[in-house]
């Protein structure tokens, strides 16, 4: 029997315990709130932000958006980033990516402050996350270790394969996993021979863009597979994971869409949370 | 038969090569110089700086070199980095450690310019390495990937356990690892069957501290066993492999010593000259 995980689920438990302390936030004078930037028209990309602006009204946090066009230079969206890190009712700033070819991406993301900084993505943030320090972790990884927690799998001393090595998930991801006491293993183009890797493990994480790259082959029978995949598809969504061809084999498996896909967004909630619940912190630290 | 890797002999090649780019670089005004700084009298320590300053001073560097007193406050270590810091004539500033229990070693580390943190160890490297950005990397590390390279050993698509996630070593070497195009296996204290994920590895590292820990039954026949652990017994020094044992199994061993120690050193030249040079575009890139 395989268990379908209910990411969508577990993120309305995160969303709904967010809304509490932002409620208790908002009493003590401290209503946090999420800037978000979206340049140009993408329709993904507005379609995304839009969802998250909606999560973020429902939390009860302030809702602040700056759209700017298509063709806006990098000393505009510069100039936006620091209106809003100076802005004290600001708590984060998530720059909606992929930024146009002609925009310095690396640059505009590395403007944001450290400390409202809830995609995580900064250097000064991956610096945090590789030293241990405290500080906001990016959104899908960290959705990723909420949610083998709410399933109850013990990370400490379990083998888990992370297939994929990218920015937004792989390399933070495996981080984390060792952080907890995981024994990792890092899995990428350039592996060889992948179903020798993830085969002897208990959790397989799968970030590869590639389409139904993992089945039957790479699974060990009761493993648990995270697949953070997403492809729009005539059929619908599916992700990097045969999710059908692993029915009877995998213990638990996330779906495509409300699997992971949810959990993005919950830590989004909780990164803004956690924020301005600093910034609060650092107030009261501060004689007026 | 068993290949003893001669890291002594593979240092020894990089660092002729760094002092002459350390002459070209004098012929142009721009000496590189590295400021050491000694907080107490710990002999191993002091063991450690002499070797460094000795090995700069070879390539034809300049030697600062400033020695605190075992009480030193916070703010007086501080000081000196700052002052060292604001030096246009100090490439490079390594603060040994560890430090004294009274002092916050990792804000001091983090004092230090990024563009002079030859030891690689501040907040702003590791970010900077975590997203793959120009900058110092860790001496060890970076000496073990040397030395790989020098053995004409290929990581592209190579299986690699890094045995240790240590700060100094683990850390920093299996992200760079993974930028090489390594599949990798981290594996630490809370590893389970430890052999289980070494045995099917190319190359393994081991940076754990625990003396004698890597014997025959983690190894996989004609593998490369890098040895990164040093202990003093009365026998002598001995690593965290029982490398007699593995005489006749592994293809390729680094000794203890002479292995990865005499690397570290020649990473720091390398780090140092680095960072003038870097110092010297940027000088360059600005009007006076």
């Amino acid at each position: 029997m395989t268990t379908t995980i209910n990411g969508a689920s577990h993120a309305r438990n995160i969303r709904a315990r967010v809304a509490e302390r932002v409620a208790r936030l908002r009493h003590d004078g401290h209503l946090p709130g999420l800037a978000t930037i979206l340049v140009g028209d993408d329709p993904a990309s507005a379609v995304y932000v839009a969802a998250k602006r909606r999560a973020i009204r429902e939390a009860g946090m302030r809702d602040f958006h700056r759209h700017l066009p298509q063709h806006a230079t990098q000393d505009a969206v510069a100039e936006v980033i620091d209106e809003l890190a100076a802005d004290p009712d600001v708590s984060g700033i998530l720059l909606q990516l992929p930024l146009a070819a002609h925009l310095d991406a690396a640059a505009l993301i590395d403007r944001i402050p450290v400390t409202k900084d809830v995609d995580g993505l900064t250097t000064a943030s991956a610096g945090r996350l590789a030293r241990g320090e405290r500080g906001l972790r990016p959104c899908t990884p960290s959705g990723v270790i909420e949610l083998l927690d709410a399933e109850g799998i013990e990370l400490k001393g379990a083998c888990v394969a992370v297939v994929g090595w990218g920015e937004l998930v792989g390399r933070p991801l495996s981080q984390l996993l060792l952080r907890r006491g995981a024994t990792v293993t890092v899995a990428h183009e350039f592996t060889t021979d992948l179903a020798a890797v993830t085969r002897p493990t208990d959790v397989v994480v799968v970030a590869t863009g590639v389409r139904g790259l993992i089945g039957p082959e790479h699974v060990k029978p009761g493993a648990t597979i995270i697949d953070v995949g997403i492809h729009r598809t005539p059929g619908g969504l599916t992700g990097d994971v045969r999710a059908a061809e692993l029915d009877g084999i995998a213990g638990r498996i996330t779906p495509v869409p409300g699997g992971v896909g949810p959990m993005t967004i919950a830590m989004l909630l909780v990164n803004t949370l956690q924020a301005a619940e600093w910034a609060a912190e650092q107030e009261a630290a501060v004689p007026a």
